[in-house]
């Protein structure tokens, strides 16, 4: 049944070229390869069915996948559509052809992805040679399920949803697509792990990397040494049956699920239950403190070889993926060179320092990896002349590191630029690219008369894999992880998936908005768990004012929080840990101010950004008597004076370039000065985000501009 | 170790009696029996242990309250307090003691309930004779928990949680408190039901009747019987599995099962498997369409009988509560009037009507029920004379069935002016008392010159067990539950557990508001999830206006929408399926109104009501275009006209309430009347719910008042 098309799409249709108009009504993330759309659409009802055929439509993913599909549609439109799959000569709304038969878990490296989704005369075809195309491409089709848009006056159109008439080609630009996820600073409960899982899976992304230990807790279930887990994670810890199931459920959506075990550094919380493997006296706790600690394992004994090929063995018959992290970061020698015993080691086998002691560390685990049939993976400090080939470098210095290990015949992956935690805008990480090398890193290169490195030649090209965002957890657990990764993840998604030109960030911005909608459909609590903890800390308050005032506020960026006074047991229950690490309205406030600036003088409207502001400065005098009320939000009391003087003062700036306005006082300019760089700077945990572009209203106050026309 | 107490407490403890100091600053619900709060207070901190001793220690409900305990706080906190139980020598934070080791499930009828619970020097004592009094005092405990307010200037609090020192002895008033909960019109999955257990535990209620098939689906899994779900359920029914799980959940939270399988009536779900049991031709289908259908079980065979005790054996072992509910109701005798065979039979067992058929039918399914070791539970319909005393009658009709029943000797129980289908008030229901005839039915009653039934004595008083709250689904399914349920429910439990005298209305929605926060916190999603249902039907628009625009509608009341047009597979994903069944907004508009009026004339003050009527105006204007642009949105466009209209006349009306106004405009009366007469109806499946306000500022206005001062 083809239908009235949604008005959107009509009425621009003849205007512009297919792909434009893709692009600007289109909520897919990450954008594929390839989008031709059409006039029409095929409705969603809930006499919606499902074929599936081909060789590859046993494959148990294939089968779960599209289960969901059913659940999924009823989440997205309220339309209960009864899990209907039919059998293939019938003319189901989606046909599925997949093929692969020989494509069974588990999942590898480069296994084919690619699907092509076409959508005309009112039936829906994906197809794809293997059953991980069907999974993204059925992605695909779930993001393009719209609610039908009222037509022009004097057209009728069907109330409902529907799926406009498109064809796609798609495929990932990268094989390797990640989250590296941290649950040793914070446990992550199984049940959030898989709410992440089915957000990556939702922007096709391929591989949870999963940091199980570091020096705060030890989170796997060890049955060859249950004093690890005893000992070292205060009862935090994955039993051995729920990590199977959070593989299983990983696996059905095309996900790699990687583990990581830190070593020979941020190795802390092994030590507690096997204090042995230590190089200290001991005894050991798990760490409370954050940073680099200085527990390492002790290289020169053969016990904790010993031990590694035991723990190494059980954990690789755990987890089924051919790779196996080893982390290798950040090691501080100092234990190592104040044991004599170590010191007298590493003179007898030629090892000059630390670096060295940890590459020959390595090389020992390696073979033990290797005795276990997986391929090693770890951090840029453990890239050594003499590795196989096999193993994968990830870096987390920048793309110089990155292309340097490709050069070397080394796979490799990108983390740098794509740390989570560290409160960067999404425009940020969209911006980094494992392929090119960030502009101000060129800047500096020549600035320093440093050579520019090379980009990688295609061979070299073909060895880095991809990226992975990471998501560490000093200032994040389970009640506000969501928000941490979500929507952010989403555009990194599509940095790695899309092709590299896909690269406009007002696109980006539009639809990572309708993506992080969807996101909740799948049960993500980004925005609902955020509102509950500012509920909580309203009290008996009205918590809404909280909302209203936070939205132009963001965490302070970088390791600026890490430091100090945060311990692991120190309550992430403040206002900062209640927000977005991204204030959409402070975009849209730059905008519209850039906008407004950018206008003929004689041209300009402040009306709305005035009244924008207004609303801000309403917001902060009705969130100071919650503040003022209860004990844990006191401390933002002086915030909500800041945002409010700041506020003010973009008022007068307004005022002040009017066309018929007056100049600004004498000592208005140096008042002003004196509030922006203020509310410029770190406000307890925040930022003001809007504070830049009330710094750019201010710089364009011109006294000659401000004349009053006679 | 004792600190200082949060400031409300503190300022008022010297002025009031402790009662009504804690009447107004604690947030318990349902209100404990006796309340006494002290000055001082304990801590919350991530030290916190608890101790639990005595005979019912070792009880598997005791422990997994525990367990459970911390992980509440944590959630209520965001203290993440480590699990530690410890010994009862050392001085844990919370020392239960409980006895009762005889105690074991499953959970009977009348089960001790009571508890103390004491805070002070710095320790929480809670004890109890059984362990559901720990559970229910455990529940008052974590309610008790708050943020500590910021003390009066000079004074300084510790940052944090605490709980104030009360001393609480607290027992039901009624031993059955129940939510009758439909999950045949609309599927309620398991996880769903899981939720609701745990809000029920949250405010003291115990018992969950499961109506588990009616017409529109049979929701067991039967091994015996494999045809009634196969063929009556469309897929979505319960695995045995499932519902021995469901069980341990609420038995682990207190809370008794009971089932309910309706006959013969409401019966058409069980047909399409089992034509026989019917007494049509067949064959037949589960029902789309709602209301009192026609097919009923055949009474006049000895093969159903056969069937039911089949049936009814195996759910006996599958539910191990000790009564059983046949349902019962609303039985229309058409299709046996129509059938010479039922005829026949009635003729010669000389049965004169349905009635008495019926009743035959359930004397001898009564007889089966009781082989099988259970009461049987059913609606008034069931009543006849030579019933035995065990049995428990569900009035639907009210206190007088209810009376007369327990008069009979039965034990009975109220739902009569609980339905939560019906979308009346908190305060509707909570007016309800099974012990209270309703003030309009004594006003008919006198009017019509007919006798006041007596109020039950004393010993019939123990025979009226309690209530249910009852919901049916035809028009909710598991998108909006939480919201249909929550919080009213929150206030028919205080009716159930506290005691009669508890009644200010004021009070309750005071503690309402904070309740329905932290179910929040349990996991339910009663404004999340509404929220996600707007925000997918703003589509690509912002869908913070429709937030907005809502809070003065409510959906109509009663039954006026269950008619026409809706359908078991008609979707529920239309504005009016998004928004609570209660406007705060409007009852708090209501009340201001209320004062303003009563206010001397000289002091009144409109400027806050116009503020608030202004927003409304703005948002009714924001929201337009968001119903202008979706299809399924198009329908409420006329409704924020009406809003609109509403809201300017109200501001209309306030200008001529003013001391110095004008008289009204001869034509204004008359078109405000029209206006006010439209905007009191039905607008769609909405009521504006300000407009009794509105009407009551312009009934305000009398002309001799409306001469403006010289």
């Amino acid at each position: 049944m083809r239908i009235f098309l949604p008005a959107r799409l009509s009425a621009v249709a003849l205007a512009v070229s297919s792909c434009l108009m893709a692009e600007a009504t289109l909520p897919l993330m990450p954008w594929p390869a390839s989008v031709q759309v059409q006039t029409g659409a095929v409705p969603i009802e809930n006499s919606f069915t499902i074929s599936v055929a081909g060789s590859g439509a046993r494959d148990p993913r294939v089968q779960l996948a599209v289960e969901r599909t059913f659940e999924r549609l009823a989440r997205q439109t309220g339309i209960r559509t009864l899990p209907h799959i039919v059998s293939p000569d019938e003319n189901a709304t989606l046909s599925i052809v997949v093929e692969g038969r020989d494509h069974r878990p588990p999942q590898r490296l480069g296994d084919d992805e690619r699907y092509s989704l076409t959508v005309a005369d009112g039936r829906i075809r994906l197809s794809a040679d293997a059953p991980l195309g069907v999974l993204r491409g059925i992605e695909t089709f779930l993001q393009l399920v719209q609610q039908n848009k009222t037509p022009p006056a004097g057209a009728s159109a069907p109330v409902g949803f529907s799926v406009p008439d498109v064809t796609i080609q798609d495929e990932p630009r990268f094989p390797w697509r990640g989250l590296s996820l941290d649950v040793s600073r914070h446990f992550i409960p199984a049940d959030e792990v898989k709410r992440t899982i089915d957000g990556m899976a939702a922007v096709k992304l391929n591989v949870l990397h999963w940091h199980l230990s570091d020096d705060q807790g030890f989170r796997v279930e060890s049955k060859k040494y249950p004093r690890l887990q005893r000992y070292g994670s205060e009862g935090m810890y994955y039993t051995q049956a729920e990590i199977r199931d959070v593989i299983a459920f990983a696996q059905a959506r095309g996900i790699r699920i990687v583990p990581e075990f830190d070593m020979p550094g941020h190795a802390t919380s092994w030590l507690p239950g096997y204090p042995k493997l230590g190089v200290g006296a001991g005894p050991y706790q798990i760490g409370p403190g954050y940073g680099i600690l200085s527990d390492l394992m002790d290289p020169t004994k053969e016990s904790t070889y010993r031990f590694l090929d035991g723990f190494i063995g059980e954990m690789a018959r755990l987890f089924p993926d051919e790779y196996f992290h080893i982390g290798g970061d950040e090691v501080n020698p100092r234990q190592w060179n104040e044991s004599p015993r170590v010191r007298a080691f590493m003179h007898k086998h030629h090892l000059a320092n630390g670096a060295e002691l940890q590459a020959y560390f390595n090389s020992r685990v390696l073979k033990i990896v290797i005795r276990h049939h997986k391929h090693m993976v770890g951090w840029d400090e453990i890239l050594q002349p003499d590795l196989p080939k096999s193993i994968v470098i990830q870096s987390w210095r920048g793309q110089e590191s990155l292309w340097e290990a490709a050069r070397e015949g080394y796979q490799t992956i990108l983390s740098a630029g794509y740390y989570l935690d560290l409160m960067q805008t999404a425009a940020y990480h969209y911006s980094v690219d494992p392929l090119v090398l960030p502009p101000e890193r060129k800047a500096r290169l020549e600035r320093q008369g440093k050579p520019i490195p090379p980009p990688p030649t295609p061979d070299q090209q073909k060895l880095i894999l991809g990226g992975e965002a990471a998501m560490w957890e000093e200032l994040a657990d389970a009640e506000n992880l969501d928000a941490k990764l979500w929507p952010r993840l989403a555009a990194i998604a599509e940095r790695f998936w899309s092709p590299q030109s896909t690269t406009d960030v007002d696109s980006m911005y539009r639809r990572l908005y309708l993506t992080n909608h969807w996101l909740e459909w799948l049960g993500l609590t980004q925005r609902s768990n955020l509102e509950l903890m500012r509920q909580r800390l309203a009290a008996d308050l009205r918590y809404q004012p909280l909302d209203r005032f936070i939205t132009i506020l963001t965490p302070v960026k970088g390791y600026s929080r890490h430091a100090g006074r945060n311990l692991s047991s120190t309550p992430l229950n403040r206002l900062v840990d209640s927000i977005p690490p991204e204030s959409d309205a402070a975009r849209e406030f730059s905008n519209a101010v850039d906008r407004y600036l950018a206008a003929p003088k004689e041209q300009r409207d402040s009306a709305p950004l005035k009244k924008q502001l207004d609303i801000w400065i309403e917001s902060a005098a009705a969130a100071k008597p919650i503040f003022e009320a209860n004990s844990i939000l006191a401390e933002n009391i002086a915030l909500s004076e800041s945002v409010t003087t700041l506020c003010k003062t973009a008022e007068e700036a307004l005022s002040y370039l009017d066309p018929n306005a007056t100049t600004p006082a004498a000592d208005w300019k140096q008042r002003s000065a004196t509030i922006l760089e203020t509310a410029s700077k770190r406000q307890g945990d925040f930022l003001i985000a809007i504070a830049p572009a009330v710094q750019n209203l201010v710089n364009a106050i011109q006294p000659d501009t401000q004349q009053a026309p006679k």
